[in-house]
């Protein structure tokens, strides 16, 4: 094994985390108020992607292996919306986004480099073969541009302790 | 070297090219009027967004010592916004993004693997030897998730003639 495969999966990790905790920063300025109004008229709230980027977590879980889902019931109201299941206050939104990123970080903390670099769940062996790009480590970073496209969107809430 | 370098390579190249693709593809389904309305009250409009990735694909090409930027005389206006350097009109920041891409992205394929490993200019080779993960493919995927940043802001535009 190349010492830069390390270096790769710390990488893809310092991003992620970074982002994280930018997220985290903002999640903690916002009011309540704030927490439940729409960015943009007929938008998702700042709760509501809170909550979906939780249940996106739930999916890292198994997607990375990295064992059961915390709340397999929310994805269909934080991923794909049919109506049949409401969305939690935004209080165990706030709480399921922390507690899935304590569960899934401390997980990957202990993924071995070669753990990385093999394929996730969502791609077969046989495809894996041809297509070695589309391992873990890709999830993750994958995953972390998508928190970065939610933050995107966090920060163009006017905010009343930061004004 | 190891061929999982090369998949590094591989994994943020794809992560980078389909987002400008995703930024593209949002771009041209805008208005003119829709390019010069600020997102929120207060908030940039699209165009200066777009203006901005640009000059922001500028300091790429610094940093990956790819070559010269291509409008330097537009960071006062478009990453420090200083007062001094007025934002070009919407139609000539949208040619300065298609510019800028086409050019460091010409300019990036020819990068060989350990190019990609090696330090960005703005980090010593003192501090490098230190932090090896600070070379020119971190950048890269760091800027992936700038652009995933103000994808999130694009696509919140309630979009005419998506409706």
């Amino acid at each position: 094994m190349n010492t830069k495969d390390g270096l790769f999966v710390k990488m893809v990790m310092n991003s992620w985390q970074a982002t994280q905790k930018s997220i985290n920063k903002k999640i903690a300025s916002l009011s309540e108020e704030e927490l439940n109004s729409p960015i943009l008229p007929g938008k998702n709230t700042p709760a509501w992607i809170i909550g979906h980027l939780a249940t996106v977590n739930d999916n890292i879980a198994t997607l990375l292996e990295l064992g059961p889902k915390l709340k397999p019931e929310y994805e269909k109201a934080l991923i794909h919306p049919d109506g049949t299941v409401k969305a939690p206050a935004a209080a165990e939104m706030i709480k399921y986004w922390h507690d899935s990123n304590a569960y899934i970080n401390e997980k990957m903390a202990s993924l071995s480099i070669e753990d990385w670099f093999s394929r996730h769940t969502a791609v077969s062996a046989e495809d894996f073969a041809k297509e070695p790009h589309r391992n873990k480590l890709n999830v993750l970073m994958s995953r972390t541009n998508h928190l970065s496209h939610h933050l995107g969107q966090l920060v163009l809430i006017k905010n009343k302790v930061e004004a």
